[in-house]
């Protein structure tokens, strides 16, 4: 089933890329977490392409209404959200949306509209003679669904359908944050052959390395990574790159073509002990999630695939009676989380969406000179990712740690009458 | 996690009693499947209180507006579902949803708003001074959610959840009807103690009987019983029980009473070889999804508790080169669909909620003489159960016909390019 | 998949009646408690036909040998177990296996040989003219599996799987009662039209009354129950009941019939708070799993089918500071447990191998009058069913019990190093 | 749970490196497939430590014995596997285990007995006094379990554990190849720096290339360069390559040191068309089952990270009327199988075993200047990876593959009595 995550903590998602909505339900918070509509959006705009020159033109306006899940007993707060109302042969009175309340343990539901009027030309794809765009998953998606897959825009295949991710994780992280200070960050480090020189996890290592003795990080460094990667054009820590990326990316732009990208994603103050030891494994679960978004072509953990170079001696982390000296295992022994940042790094291919003239087909496989007609289109998709790598981390961690608070079994929360007396 | 079926066919849910909306998500409907939202609609209208004198007062107009996983097309009869619009600071246009197209294989997204401006005033419930109703879920779901459950019309515990199993149950028997003529039946047969003399499971037996020959059992005779169950006020084949059985639930109205009801619930065409022998058995499989809804206290499969008082010689069902000669086994036999109709029976208890004075506790446990403030109640919830038993039944019969389906691999579902050549 | 209970705690199977082996994979118990094969071999033991003249004559040894998931520091005390050997070309020394020690967190793993040497005619059963029994999952298992059913015994679907429930209840039931001394109960309260004077139900609602002040009940009070329930020729509370029940099943034996049981299952000082309220609820997953057992046909939970007939202010239980004033609720409300003792009600049908001749066919579906060659069958299933009920109940609690402490994060099970200094 | 792949086709496993046994279930393999022990043991033989330069020189000897899940007409030839006996009080005689036999539908067993005598000194990890192991799971284990980890030989953590995946492996491969001719095989492409320059990912892409005509790839060409990688001192298709790996694996051995690997796995002949889009794509569970393995540092698809470097126009596969153009996909598009080769490499960490001296702490967190006391260890893990992974691709697209046939619902799987007539 379409779950992100899981059995305790998951999302499911339905919706696709020119539908009416994107619907998201998210499974597993506990109860007592106060949940703001407005801190969702927030992760939710981070989604959302940012200009013209470095990411789609398309307008999206993803606004996310909240309609179960969440109570407070000052209703009039908890009913503040947006309206919905549906045209119906009798006029239905419009229902208020929740604004803010605690979560009841019970599922949360979210609920994106469709964010504009789409033209609605989708002839060039439509049927058996239409076109099937190379590097994305027309073909096969046709075929699989036996003809009735939905042509437009992707259908569910789209990156849009990436909103269930983000409010998902919306929620996992804001429970983790509040539980443990646990932040999650991205960071691009590689555009085509342009590397970035300063990462996140140098960064957050030589922090630890530094003052081991005071996990978990402080918040205020972790506020001035999260205030420069939000307030760049776009999120890397290194603005030299940054600048020279742009331009490689406007340059692809120019030429109808599109470029990859690696994305750090790092999760810091994470609790250790989490994950099990093998085919559910932290790792495992982290590889698949981040390793598996549309796009990724790669994912390493920790010191990755440099690893592969090093002798044992160079690569185990010391282990000091305050904590470890390194962190070339990212975060992740045997599977288990040491409280050591997360560190990950996705590598995404170009753009499959280019201008350029391609081979392709017909869906009943005649052969064509393809050429896309329309639709606004990342030449990056890889820098626009990093929000949907930081959700999808906060979901598996969010779910490791529940798995592992379920072994750990005490009285209190079985309490209903007073057993003394 | 709340999914109702699954792996493979499965309906997640969320939403609570007077919250803005039910959401649900249907997962594993294969691609292929024309639906409409007026089909899904009817089945709806069935969940809804009859009338005053039999169910509750409570006017509900649950209107289903489908917001992801169909196609087709013809984008405007697609598109020519109800519009939704959200007010926001800016106007955004209203999106219009889905009314029929082909399902896709992808999660297909329902939608029902809440039906009206509830008055607001649960003051009777809330806080840790709040009343407990006995019967209910209040005092555990408080302490469970450590006071953070929501206290209006039972949060998400009240019945109207079953939205979510009808809608799955409507895509279910849609898929199940097209492909194998299976159509799913229920039948109230007890209220109090008045029973009812005639019973789906013997017209259904005696049918199969007389033409063993002919499996499965025709449209003709089916649509003769649904239209009865359909035009009676309340759903039963026996009209004089029917007579009676009013009459004593609105005696009990009239006292602030309630009583229990036993409700029969049957799939004739069920394909047979469906379910597996043990842990997932369709008998485990029915026997939680029937006997485990709200206010359900028994459940039986084929002669049930009878069989118990039954010599083996009398309750193993003779067998045929054309079929079963009975069906005390009630068309499961070692866990696995046998082809005979599929035939469950439910208990439920009398309405929890009345009027009469009960002894009860506030939340913080103080005891209180609890008098039910105001809120309007079916006086037998069991009448109204039917068709959410049907939904259940329906969605699992679904789930174990792909589960079945999935052992045999053939090569067809599996071709891209044409191999010959 | 083959899980009983889970997602967090679950047993997995395999093995088929006249196979070399059951196996059984027990997932999910947390680590530290402490385990002795003897432990888990009395509740196997209680599994076995009791005595010629009750149960079936077969005589099987069912030794358990565990083979993982356990540890200890003394390890000559840890693999003290029975030596495994396997003989093939070179001679492998024997391998000890566990005897005693302290859950890991890890998967247990459990063995239990096949007890003695199958004649191994089965010529009735075998091929396309191999004879089908009825009520037996013979022909439906054949057409499902193509033809390759195993049919010694009922292969898959025989009782004897159930080796592997008890041993998953087994450490269910040793973790809950070591955390919250929770006890679970059986007792035959009907065989054919005989009933028992004397329920578990009423007599622990009768010490709950009595002592409403002092839960959980005394263990001193179980301890009678216990010794009662394993003293009598077969598991009854009511002695005289017990000895007709006898006389009837033996005259059913010599007759060549079969005759159908009801039986208690009960849980005394199960922790409350733990389930959820729909789809998951533990209402659900109970009548799921004890209703699914072989051979049953209804099952009923707290007042049962009698609560069709009560009105509501009969069977609401009151609700005082110390607790509740009855159990009509049979200890779940709105799908989560109260505290109250867990009551269900199994009923079974009559032995469906009976030496009786009947009407059937051969599995390539032409017909036969059918006689049982040989095999030596219990009359009365259900009085053996007991221990089964009582494991697959104690599962299911075991996996809502860690659901719910997974709901409850702390800090306390996150902390690797010190984070003070 | 436990469980590798899933929810149709999946992997149960238990046990711990010194352990008894281990203990494998494989669910979900449909009926019908002929099964011999000498098949999945002769994949079991390819995990052992090949000898004793490249190699751990401990002397694994693994022999697989099926307990269940299996059965054929012949009962001799069914049951000619070893036999397996328990020395108990009582003399119980020997039992004979599977030898060959048609999968019935049901769970597979197979035990795997500890190889050897265990000298059993292992003091030097146990208890809050037992040294940690960097590199390893031992500390964060210890505190995840708090303190009832096995310290055994890296207890469940082992690589030994992954004898569970080469049985489920072999059972998948041996279906998915009688039903599509699929292959799986790896090649280690690098070990610390040394690059092999011969790939299979080249060599596939060359042989479809070339004769697009005909796919499948014609077993001929497939059993050479099985032949190839089965006779090489370790499986590489590139001899010279191989050599100076050698020389560089026995010289870091001779240091007590280790090195890294990168292993490319590969897939020929994956029936097209499995596999969903978002949650439960196919890429989503090839990155976490393949990256999830011990050691394993990165995985990448396809062209994996290079395709960073790559514009859109290189990237983008043409799409031919009889086929791809290219597979810089590597034979996944949108998370669905293409067709082409499966291509995925993985890398792998140093050995975190190694002799040198380092720096780390007892369980209690004092700090200690460690050294391996003893043990035989591989200075090249990611060497022996190779049939791990064949097998979790295996088991992946098993999975996949029946996941997808769910959704062609035919006629013909659901037919007992004959409806004509």
């Amino acid at each position: 089933m379409e779950i992100l995550g899981g059995p305790l903590f998951g999302v499911a998602g339905a919706g696709e890329s020119h539908g009416p909505a994107y619907t998201t339900i998210v499974f597993g918070c506990p109860p007592g977490l106060y949940l703001e509509r407005a801190q969702i959006q927030r992760y939710l705009d981070r989604r959302r392409p940012g200009g013209a020159s470095l990411g789609t033109s398309r307008r999206e306006k993803d606004q996310v209404i909240l309609t179960a899940g969440l109570y407070q007993e000052n209703h009039e707060r908890l009913t503040a959200g947006p309206s919905l109302s549906v045209d119906t042969d009798g006029a239905e009175g419009s229902i208020p949306t929740y604004e803010a309340g605690y979560t009841t343990g019970e599922p949360i539901a979210a609920l994106v509209l469709s964010g504009g009027a789409h033209t609605g030309d989708y002839s060039q794809f439509m049927g058996p003679r239409g076109d099937v765009r190379p590097g994305h998953a027309d073909l096969v998606k046709y075929y699989q669904s036996r003809g009735f897959a939905d042509p437009r825009g992707g259908g569910r295949s789209s990156y849009r359908a990436t909103i269930s991710d983000v409010i998902g994780g919306a929620v996992a992280r804001i429970f983790l944050n509040t539980t443990f200070q646990t932040v999650f960050l991205s960071n691009v480090i590689q555009v085509g052959t342009l590397k970035a020189r300063k990462t996140l996890a140098s960064v957050a290592e030589a922090v630890v390395n530094e003052r081991t003795q005071r996990r978990p990080l402080p918040g205020s460094v972790i506020a001035t990574w999260q205030r420069t990667l939000e307030t760049m054009p776009f999120p890397t820590l290194d603005a030299v790159f940054a600048a020279e990326a742009a331009q490689l990316i406007e340059r692809m732009r120019e030429e109808g073509e599109s470029v990859g990208a690696v994305v750090e994603v790092v999760g810091v103050n994470v609790p250790p002990l989490v994950g099990s030891p093998l085919y559910q494994s932290l790792k495992l679960r982290l590889m698949g999630a981040l390793g598996g978004l549309n796009a990724a072509q790669s994912c390493e953990i920790g010191s990755g695939l440099e690893a592969v170079e090093r002798t044992g001696s160079e690569h185990n982390d010391p282990i000091r009676s305050n904590g470890f000296g390194a962190n070339h295992h990212g975060g992740v022994l045997g599977g288990i989380s040491t409280g050591m940042p997360l560190v990950c790094r996705v590598g995404f291919k170009p753009t499959a969406s280019i201008r350029k003239l391609q081979l392709s087909v017909r869906k009943d496989l005649t052969e064509v000179a393809f050429r896309l007609q329309k639709g606004r289109h990342d030449s990056c998709v890889g820098i626009r990712a990093g929000i949907t790598l930081e959700s999808r981390m906060a979901i598996e961690v969010m779910n490791a740690v529940l798995m592992h608070q379920a072994q750990h079994v005490g009285q209190e929360p079985f309490v209903l009458f007073n057993r003394s007396g």
